[in-house]
C-alpha cells in the first residue's frame, strides 16, 4: 500500500457544488500529533511490539510532508526514563534540527508518569510520599524542556491516578495531595516567568479501575480550588469523555463556556469499552461532526491535536495512511460545517427550532422575577409546538452525507 | 415546520458524479413501519402523552404518501386489550379499506405481551402458569389476525421476560417454559397450514433489569432446541444489540450465515444507555452504512422495518419527518454502500487487505491436517505484513461522506 | 407477602461477634423518600400502571411505622400540574395533619418541569422563552410551597434540559439560560429571607439522548459560575453517575471536597443501561458499601435520601419491603463500615498500603520546589514496593460477608 | 505484607450461626489458575513489567500450598513462541515433576494465537490463508501438548478474531473459515482418539474493536454448524460477559441449559469497560454470588478455574494474597449460596414468588392449545398479584451480608 492516500485531493465532493475545498492540511490549519502516536509499537495487554521503533527525526519530517503544523512528546517518548534535561537537551539536536529543516512546533510538551513501575499507584496522587515528590520533581524537569521547546501548553493526564479498590485511595486526601501538587507547579512557572500553561486531561478509568478526575466536569470543577486557576484548564480527549457515554461536543462546549479549553485530544472511539485511540472521524461519525462544528464556531484557538494509536494490524504505510486520515477528516467535516451553518434551509430550520430564542435571555433588562411570576402563560398551548428538531437534525445528516 | 422534508429529491449529491441517485422511496424498496412508532404518542417513565392518538387510517395514507410500502402492529395497537379476534377483524375494517385503497401490506404482526399488568413478570416465561397460558393463548389470536392480514412473520419480543434480581427467574426453567411455548405455537401455524413464521428479537435489557436471549446469538442458539427450528428466526433491532456495546452489523452477518435473518428492526441508538429508537441514521452513523451495505449484499430479502420512537420533542410533523429520514436514510446509505463496492480503489484495498483471501477457504480440495502441518511458514515474515484496513476505512469513510 | 420483612431484627450477624447491631432504623438515621417513589405506579415506555394510586395521607403514615425521618416530593406529586400555590397548601392540608401526627418532616421538596408536554425540551434550558419563564415561575412557585413546608434543601434534577440531536442545543447560550435562572431564584430566596438552598442533581442521559450537567463534576464546575454559588449544591444520585460507568464514592467524596454535598439520591444501578432506580443495595453492592462509607466518614450531615423505584413486578406490599429493605441495607452497610475501620488487621493494612502518607502532605512545612529536585531517590527501588491493596480490599469484602 | 491472609480461617461467620463453615480450599474444590494470571507481570497499554518473571515450577508450588487443584497454560507461556513440542515436553520436565510432588493436574491447555505479530489480524479467520494454515497448525501441536500433559479440555480464545472497521472482515466468510478450523481439529482429535474437548471462550471487544463471537450466545449458536458440534462447547468469561452489561449468571445457566458449560474463567470486572480481570468476587459482587449459586446447583461439574490478572499495584505477595481471595472468595459464596437456599424463609419466599410454578410445564400432559384457549382467564385480577420479588432479593441480600 503507498503511503500517498491522503496526498490524493479530490475536487468536487459534495452534492450541488456546496463543497468544493481542497482537504489537503496546510500548517495554517495547526495540525498537531503526538510523537507517541505514529510512534506507536503495537504492545498492548495481549501482544507484543508488530512495528519498529520510530526515529524522532523521521516522524518530524513524515508529519511535515503530511501537512502537519506541530509535534508533540512524553519527556520519556525521546530519551530514556531518567535522562537528565541536559542529557535529554543534547539527544534532541537531531530533532530539532528536523523542527528547523521542516518549520514543525512543538506547542505541547507532557511527562509521562505512567509507564515506569514506580507509578504503579500513581504520581501525583501516588500512596508514597517519596514518589509523590518524585514525581513533581519529574515534571518540573519537563516544564523546562517544554519551555526550552517552545512549548506553551503543558499537558497533564493523571492515567495512573486511582484505584481498583475502595480503601486503597482516599479521594479527599488524594485531591488535596492533586492541588498540592498544581499549586506547587503553578507558583514554579510564575517565579520561572514560563510562558506556558497546564492542561488537565481527565479520563473515566483504564489504565485504573476508576480514575481521578474523570470527566471533563470533575477536572474543571477540581481546576477552580487551585491557587491559579488562570493557569489551568483542560485537555479534553474524544474517546475518554465517550468511555463514560459522554457526548464531546457538549463537554468541550461546556469548557469553552468556562474559558478553559486550553488544548485538545481528538481520535475516535465506539462507546463504553476499552480506550481504542482510533484516528479521527473513525468510531462515533457524528459525533466528530459536531466536535469540529463546536470548536470551529465556539472560539478555540489552539492546536487541532490527534491522540491516536495506528491499529496494531497496521504496518509503518498503515500508520501514515492513519495520520493523513485525521488531518483529512478534520478538514472534510470543518467544511461540511461551514456549509451547515451556511445554508439557508439549515438557518430556517434553527430559528424554525427557536435557537435564536435560546441565544436571547430570558429576562429582559431590567426585568426581574415578580414581572415573570405575573405573566399570563397558557402551557397547553405550547406544550402543542414541536420542536423541529428531526427536520433540523436531517439537514445535519444530509450535509454529513455530502448530498446537499 | 412543513411534512415536506422527505419529499424534496436533491440532485447531485456525492463526488465526481459517482452517486446520483433519487432518493424518494418506492414500494420496490419494501420499507415498512410499526404502527406503534408514528403513533407513540410520547409516554416514557418521567411524563406523559404529547402528541393526540393517531388513526390507523391515517397512518396508512401518510406512510403511503410517503413511499412507504408496509405497516405492521401489535394487536393492542388497534384494537384494544382483551379485544376478540372476531371484533378486531371487525374493528379493522377502515383500517384494510385504507390498506386496498392506498396497496400497502401487511407483512408482520406481533402481539403485545408486555403492556397490561398481567404481564409484569413476563409472558411466556412468567413464573404465574396461568398468566404463561394466557399469553400462549393470546399469542395464537394474534397469529390468526396476522395470517388474516396477510403477514407471513410473526415477531415476538419478549420484552417482559426476563428478572431485576437473581432469584426471581430459574433460567433453565424459563428456557423450559420458553421452548415449550414456541414448540406449541410452531405446531399450530403446522397444523393451520399457515404461512407464517416467527423472528424473535432480543433484547439485553429494559424495561427487565436482564431479558432473557439477550442478544442475536443468545436467541440464534434458543432456536436450535425448538421442535420446529425451520419456523424460528430472527428480527435484531439496531439498538438492542449497540445497548449490549455489540456490532449489529456484525450480529445480523452471523444471523445471515445461520439462515436466520427473518426480519430486522432499524432505527438509531448511541451506545450503551436506556433503548432511544431514534430514526434509522441518527445515532451510530457508521454503523447505518455497515448495516444496510450487509443488508443489501448479504441476501438479506425481506422487508426493511423501521422501529422507531420519533422523540418527544416533536409535535406530528416531526414525526412525519422522522419517519420520512428513515426511509431516505437507508436509500442514501444504500447508493452510498454500491458506489463503494464499485469504486476501483476500494476493490484494490480489499485485495490489499486480502478479502479475497479471507473468501479462500484454508485447506486445499482434499487437504489434511498433515500437509498443512508439514510445511514450512515464516512467522517474522508474516508478522511485518500489514494489513491496509486504516486505508480501506478511509475510503469506506470517505464514501460515507460523499466526497469520492 | 406480608409487609414485615424489615421489622424483624436479626441479632447476631457478622462473623466473630463483631457485628450486633438491630437494623431497625430511628428518626436518628435521618431517613427520607421521595413520596414519588412509593408512589410510583409502574408505568414505563412499554406499559402503564399496575398499581393504585397512594395517598400521600397513607406514604406519611407508613413510612412512618417503617422508621423513615421525612418525606420529599415534586409540587405536582401531591397536588395537579398547575395548581397555584394557595390551593396546593389547601390541598395538603390532610398531608401536614399526618406529618405532625406521625413527626415525619419535609426537609427536601422539588419541582416538576419535565412531565408536561410543555416541558418537552426542557424548563430553564428551553429553547422557548416562554417556557423558560413559565419553569423559573412554577420554580418560584414550588419554593415558596417547599419553605411553607419547612424544607430547607431544593433539589433541581434539570431531566429535560438536552437534547438528542447536534444543532437541537447550543450548549454554551444553554449554559448562560442555566445560569440566569439559578441567579435569579438565588436573588429570590436571599430576597425572601428564606432558609434554603438548591441541589442540582445531575444525570447523563434518559429521558434525554444527552443531558445538560451529566455528572457530578459538570454540575460542580457549573456551580462557580453562578453570582451566589454558596447557595448551589449537589444531590448526585447513585444511578446516574453509575449509568456513566463512573464511581459514586469516588464522586460524592469529590463534592465533599469541594462542600458541596448538600442533599443525596440513593438507589441501585447495574451499570450503563436505563435508570433503574433499584431500592439501596441492590445493584453494585460493593459500591454501596463504600458509598455508606464515604457518607458516615466524609463528614456529609444531610438526609439520607432515597430515590428508587419499586419494580413494576411488585404490589404495594413489595413496594413496602422494598423502602424497609433500603433503610435497612443502610444500616447495616454503616455498621460494616464502622466495623471495617475499627478492624486492627484493616488499619494496619491501610498503613501497609501507606493510606497514612496520602494524607500527609507532599511538602514539608516551607519546603519548595528546589528541595524536592535535589533530593536522591531511586525510582527502581520504589517501583519494586506492593501497594498491598488486594489484601486490603479483600479485607474489606470479608467485612461485607460479615465473615469477620 | 505476608503471604498468609487466605490461610487464616475464620470461625463464626454469618449470623445465627448459620455459617460455620472453614474457607480454606482442598484438592476437592478443584480449583485450577492460568498460569498467565499469577505470572502477569503487569505489562499494559500504558506500562512495561514490574514483577519479575515467575517460574512454572514456583507456580506449582505456591499454587500447591494455596490449595488449588490444577494449573492451566497457553502453550507460548511455559516455552517461547516457535518452539517445537518435543522441545516444549523436555522443557516442561521440571514443570511436570512439579506436578508430581504437588499432585497437581493441568486440567486443561490452550494456545496463544494473539501475541505474535502473525496474529495481528487473528488466526483462524485471519486474512491471510497462510497465517489461518500456521495458527491450525500450533493449535494441533498444543492439543498434543495438552493431552501429553492430561489435560482433557482445550480453551479456545479468539482474541484476535475480529476487527476495527467494517470493511477489514467480511463475517460470513470470516464464520466459514473459523467453522473450518474447528471442523478440522474435531476430526484430528477423532482421529487420534485423545480424549479432550474444545471449549470456546467469547469476548465482546479488546484487544479487537469488535471480537467475532462476542458473547456466550453466539458461540453456542456457532457451535451448532460445526460437524462435531458434540466436541465444543464453552469457557465463558465473568469479565467479558460484562464487558458487554450481559448478566453472567444468566448466560452460564442457557450454557447449561445447551449441555455446553465445559469450563468456565472466574474474575471480576465492573461494567462495560476495559477487561479488568480483578480477582474473583472482586467487581459485581451479587454478580458472584449468582454465578457460584448457579455453578453449584446447575449441574456443572469442571473445574473451578480462574483467568485473572493480580493489578500492576501488586508485588508477589499481592499476587498471591490475590489468587487465595480468589478461593476463598469462591468458597464463601458457595457456603452462602447453600445456606440461601436451605434457608426456610427463602424457600417460602421462592414459593411466594412461584418458582414452583415456573418449574411445571405450562401445559398438563396431554394438553393441547385448543383446551388453552378455552380457559377461563381474568387479566386484572392476575394483574394485581405481586411477585414479592423484592422480598426475596432483600433474603439474598442478607445471606450475602451474612446477617442471616
Amino acid at each position: 500500500m503507498s503511503g500517498d492516500v491522503s496526498g490524493d485531493v479530490r475536487g468536487g465532493g459534495g452534492g450541488g457544488g456546496a463543497v468544493a475545498a481542497d482537504f489537503t492540511p496546510t500548517r495554517d490549519d495547526r495540525f498537531s500529533f503526538g510523537f507517541w502516536t505514529v510512534g506507536w509499537q503495537g504492545v498492548d495487554v495481549f501482544g507484543g511490539a508488530v512495528r519498529p521503533p520510530l526515529d524522532p527525526v523521521e516522524a518530524v519530517h513524515r508529519l511535515s510532508d503530511l501537512g502537519a503544523w506541530g509535534i508533540t512528546f512524553h519527556d520519556d517518548d525521546v530519551s530514556d526514563f531518567g535522562t537528565s534535561t541536559a542529557q535529554r537537551l543534547e539527544q534532541l539536536a537531531p530533532f530539532r534540527r528536523a523542527l528547523e529543516e521542516t518549520g514543525l512546533v512543538v506547542p505541547m510538551v507532557t511527562t509521562n508518569l505512567f509507564s515506569h513501575g514506580v507509578f504503579r499507584d500513581g504520581g501525583f496522587t501516588n500512596n508514597d510520599r517519596d514518589v509523590r515528590r518524585y514525581a513533581i520533581s519529574k515534571v518540573a524537569d519537563a516544564i523546562d524542556l517544554a519551555v526550552e521547546l517552545g512549548a506553551t501548553t503543558f499537558v497533564a493526564w493523571g492515567g495512573r491516578e486511582g484505584a481498583e479498590s475502595g480503601a486503597a485511595k482516599d479521594v479527599r486526601a488524594a485531591l488535596d495531595r492533586y492541588k498540592e501538587a498544581f499549586d506547587l507547579l503553578g507558583d514554579y512557572v510564575v517565579e520561572q516567568d514560563y510562558d506556558i500553561r497546564f492542561a488537565i486531561e481527565p479520563k473515566p478509568n483504564e489504565p485504573r479501575g476508576d480514575i481521578l478526575l474523570p470527566t471533563i466536569g470533575h477536572a474543571l470543577a477540581f481546576i477552580n480550588e487551585l491557587e491559579r486557576p488562570e493557569l489551568v484548564g483542560l485537555n479534553p480527549e474524544v474517546g475518554h469523555e465517550e468511555m463514560a457515554g459522554l457526548n464531546y461536543a457538549h463537554g468541550i462546549a461546556q469548557a469553552l463556556w468556562h474559558g478553559k479549553l486550553f488544548h485538545l485530544d481528538l481520535n475516535g472511539q465506539t462507546g463504553p469499552r476499552y480506550d481504542q485511540d482510533l484516528r479521527f472521524g473513525a468510531g462515533n461519525a457524528r459525533g466528530a461532526f459536531w466536535t469540529v462544528d463546536t470548536v470551529e464556531t465556539g472560539g478555540y484557538d489552539g492546536p487541532r491535536h490527534f491522540d491516536f494509536k495506528p491499529p496494531r494490524t497496521e504496518d509503518m504505510d498503515g500508520v501514515w495512511a492513519s495520520a493523513a486520515g485525521c488531518m483529512r477528516n478534520y478538514l472534510v467535516l470543518k467544511e461540511k460545517s461551514r456549509a451547515f451553518r451556511a445554508d439557508p434551509e439549515v438557518q430556517a430550520a434553527l430559528e424554525a427550532s427557536r435557537l435564536d430564542q435560546l441565544a436571547t435571555p430570558t429576562l429582559a433588562e431590567g426585568e426581574g422575577l415578580a414581572a415573570l411570576r405575573a405573566e399570563a402563560f397558557d402551557p397547553d398551548e405550547a406544550a402543542a409546538r414541536g420542536m423541529g428538531f428531526e427536520h433540523l437534525d436531517q439537514l445535519a445528516l444530509e450535509h454529513l452525507y455530502g448530498i446537499r
